[in-house]
């Protein structure tokens, strides 16, 4: 169950570097894509992603200027590649993966049940020159009810990395960290 | 010890999001800063960095319009964290933590020992407006001799999550990797 987060707390969903999936929607159909290129660009919930015509998403990101990114946690580590695997213009990824979604609040993007955050977005700028997309949170949730709340990272060639051992090194770096964090 | 890669296959150092030292020089001293928020940007070598003025180390990148990245390995994450809560500015970084560096061979910032992969970066451009750096690797080097190839993670609060088990899903992605990966 999504409940309500600070904004500007959604940088720290994605700092790790999580693969992450995109909701979005084109000519009235949902799509989801899956990412892994992407970084936070400000504290305040300012994302930046790499992504351009090549995916099939793209197209709906820029004709709704928003999208949804989702968190998944370990559990969902098949389905989220085989997710990248196929095209929204072939198929309803929603169907063929028995994904629950229901649209954002503030934009019309989909939101997928069963991630550990889901973020609403609204395209601030597209710097086409090097297809990066600027993303601005614009509303955030989190379902803390999630037993694993492991993440994964892509190597880039098949491979992916499961969070294993967490270490505690705020004392080292505690004036680094934003107020509230 | 350092050997020569392929420069299409640097963005594997980087995709998972791991912790990264940017090497850099300013004035003709070196300077050394962690970063978190990159993201490949191409297959073919060019990576995208969230950095500007507050960090000292973007003069130095600026001045000479190049910069290093290394990957350090788990083994390193007490000493990469203290890199990231002093400046340059007050500081011999690379005296105060022991660090043994070389200057690149094409571009002039400092290497430092005993990382995973270190990369000769040229600066391609900078977007002011989103402090968006954007670099091209123009030379890759790897260390293959490391017993713990493990990178770790910045949460974004001062907690690290370090790289766990592995699975392999290039079966399911084949098609989405590119030639020669």
């Amino acid at each position: 169950m999504y409940k309500e987060m600070d904004i500007n707390k959604a940088f720290l969903a994605l700092e790790s570097g999580p693969v992450i999936l995109i909701g979005s929607r084109f000519k009235g159909k949902d799509n989801l894509m899956t990412i892994s290129w992407q970084m936070p660009n400000e504290f305040s919930g300012t994302i930046a992603i790499t992504t351009g015509d090549w995916n099939y998403s793209f197209k709906g990101i820029m004709e709704n200027k928003a999208c949804t990114i989702m968190v998944p946690d370990s559990s969902m580590i098949e389905t989220v590649v085989k997710i990248g695997a196929v095209s929204g213009r072939d198929c309803d990824k929603f169907q063929m993966f028995n994904l629950k979604k229901e649209s954002g609040k503030i934009v019309s993007s989909p939101i997928i049940e069963g991630c550990l955050c889901a973020f609403e977005c609204e395209v601030l700028d597209y710097i086409e020159k090097y297809s990066i997309l600027i993303l601005k949170v614009v509303r955030a949730l989190c379902d803390e009810s999630l037993g694993d709340k492991r993440v994964y990272h892509a190597v880039g060639d098949g491979r992916f990395t499961l969070d294993g051992e967490t270490i505690n090194l705020r004392s080292l770096m505690e004036d680094k960290l934003p107020l509230g964090v």
